[in-house]
């Protein structure tokens, strides 16, 4: 099995999936982990579908990011205004930083290694208490990715930060514990652990095969359709091969770019377009399910990563992983990727 | 930051911990990865049990598991039976396998790797449909370990079977969909990605240090006490340096041996005294919450992993992994691991 196990970075057509399969062990290209397809336990697509909008529990009249400035959040560090004087976006430091601004300072002990949290951690907030990602147009959309970028921009020269992660919780039961649409910035002085596998997955299978492992992505999954949601010229959205969850989406910009931080304001507007459609296709087919959406990009410690490749990945709520998935890192999904974009692309 | 973020194996004393700093980032000294222990955001220890039993809800007059034999479950493959003719433990087949037994086949499409499902998944079953694990007697948490080992060593030499995974879950929240007490074992043909992790760890600190790793881990936290939750000559519980959650406690044997299935019957009974203790603790302090744990075992694929260390994780679902989590790898907790095993030692 060795020779399965390790895989093979070579491009050629290998045999037809076998629907009747009773499971399938999918290999992600970039990490090398596996995933299980198990179709024999498999749901029809429009059985996923039965959450509670639970981001709807807490009122707007308790809401704490309703009037962040009167509920006693931290100063603005950024703030979008609309023509009619209310806003329409901003960036505060969260109340209840997991990491903040001070000294890394070494607190390890015996044989372990152990730093300060030092870092930086900041809430994006929309105006509208119901008006969540799923339900926003492109311009809404564009205008959530210009702060991630501007706030990008701002904290990647900080003294310490290595990396940062941005990332958006909806639904409390995958931790948004404030029901008012929010995303998180977190600027740290550590790489992403799933961040630098993807970095040495992307090295090797650059030094194989003389291509990027995600533009190589990009450009099977374009051609071959089956398991894409919306592309435009700029971005593709698809359920990836070896997909973690039923109805998991990557969207991706298929030019090649490492940095999130770069990208243009025409880009970004394509961006939006293929992130909302994908997002918003989610939402009608699994009925606003819980999910949680994040932005690899290159760390931003000083070094060059030409081979990585920064892109979206947008999980839904569809499972909870258990004991396997604790276990051993393998996710068992009950879909397959090709039925999922399918039903995905029938939202349009 | 890179010389902190590469980490050092070497063994020597670091500055003490400071329980007043914000937050720490604390590596895995065997992975490598990273977790935030945010004591900023910390509960005390006695408000994190506030769990419904949710194993209850559902009766015993419905369960698929009280006689696996009326029910339509698969024939047994192991059966423990009392002297009074009742049976103690049963092993079968799972119903709907996420891994199935027949033919390995390769599945892959364009650049991407794929195999068919091969392997065996299988569901341990004790008799008392409310007597779960942590509130058994040693003797017969001890005669799960032994069921455990037996369909080990009669899975790890069939055909394509090159990893072992033992795990269980408690409560609905964690996967158990079934709340009659089991456990599930699945026979698979690649090696656990967590796993491979820790391997690929253990091989490098050998190189390094000449010494196993957990090894080192055990003997240091014999040593320092603070971190221990119960011990005995053969076993060692301890919250781990760099908990993924709040109250992990990971259970180790002190003499080094990579492979749990070589494990002695008077071994089994030091295990299950260490084992009991620690999620018996955990059952008291968090007001039984839902829980994973599985073992670590080296793979059986034939070859040799002299510096891998076998051992059990429990994992009690004090958290949500979110949006943060879920993009990068890095667990944020919100007790001192010091503090957690504190709190557990009280339970005795």
């Amino acid at each position: 099995m060795n020779i399965l196990i390790n895989g093979s970075n070579e491009i050629e057509p290998k045999k037809k999936i076998d629907a009747k399969a009773a499971s399938e062990l999918r290999q992600d290209l970039v990490s090398g982990d596996w995933v299980v397809i198990a179709t024999g336990r498999a749901k029809r697509p429009d059985e996923f579908g039965n959450f509670q909008r639970s981001h709807d529990d807490k009122g707007i009249a308790t809401c704490l990011f309703e009037d962040p400035v009167a509920s006693g959040q931290e100063p603005d560090v950024l703030i979008y205004e609309r023509p009619n004087d209310d806003w329409s976006l901003r960036v505060f430091p969260n109340k209840y930083p997991a990491f903040s601004n001070g000294k890394s300072r070494n607190v390890g002990e015996g044989p372990y290694t152990a730093v300060t949290g030092h870092g930086f951690h900041e809430i994006v907030v929309t105006r509208d208490h119901f008006r969540h990602l799923a339900v926003m147009d492109i311009m809404e959309v564009a205008e959530v990715f210009d702060a991630y970028q501007e706030r990008f921009l701002a904290l990647m020269n900080k003294k310490d930060v290595n990396y940062i992660a941005i990332f958006h919780n909806h639904g409390k039961e995958v931790g948004a514990s404030i029901p008012h649409p929010h995303s998180q910035i977190m600027a740290i002085p550590v790489v992403s652990p799933y961040v630098q596998l993807e970095l040495d997955g992307a090295s090797k299978f650059h030094k194989s095969n003389r291509h990027c492992v995600f533009c190589t992505m990009a450009e099977y999954e374009s051609e071959s359709e089956k398991r894409v949601v919306f592309e435009n010229e700029e971005f593709i959205a698809y359920c990836p091969f070896a997909s973690r969850a039923a109805f998991e989406v990557h969207v991706m910009p298929k030019k090649h770019s490492p940095y999130f931080e770069r990208i243009t304001d025409a880009q970004k507007i394509k961006l939006a377009e293929v992130f909302s459609k994908a997002l918003g296709a989610i939402y009608k087919a699994l009925n606003d399910p819980p999910y949680n959406f994040y932005i690899h990009s290159a760390p931003c410690d000083g070094k060059d990563y030409p081979h990585f490749h920064w892109h979206i990945e947008i999980l839904p709520h569809t499972s909870t992983w258990a004991g396997f998935e604790l276990d051993t890192g393998i996710e068992i999904s009950t879909i397959q990727p090709e039925v999922a974009a399918e039903y995905l692309r029938k939202q349009f």
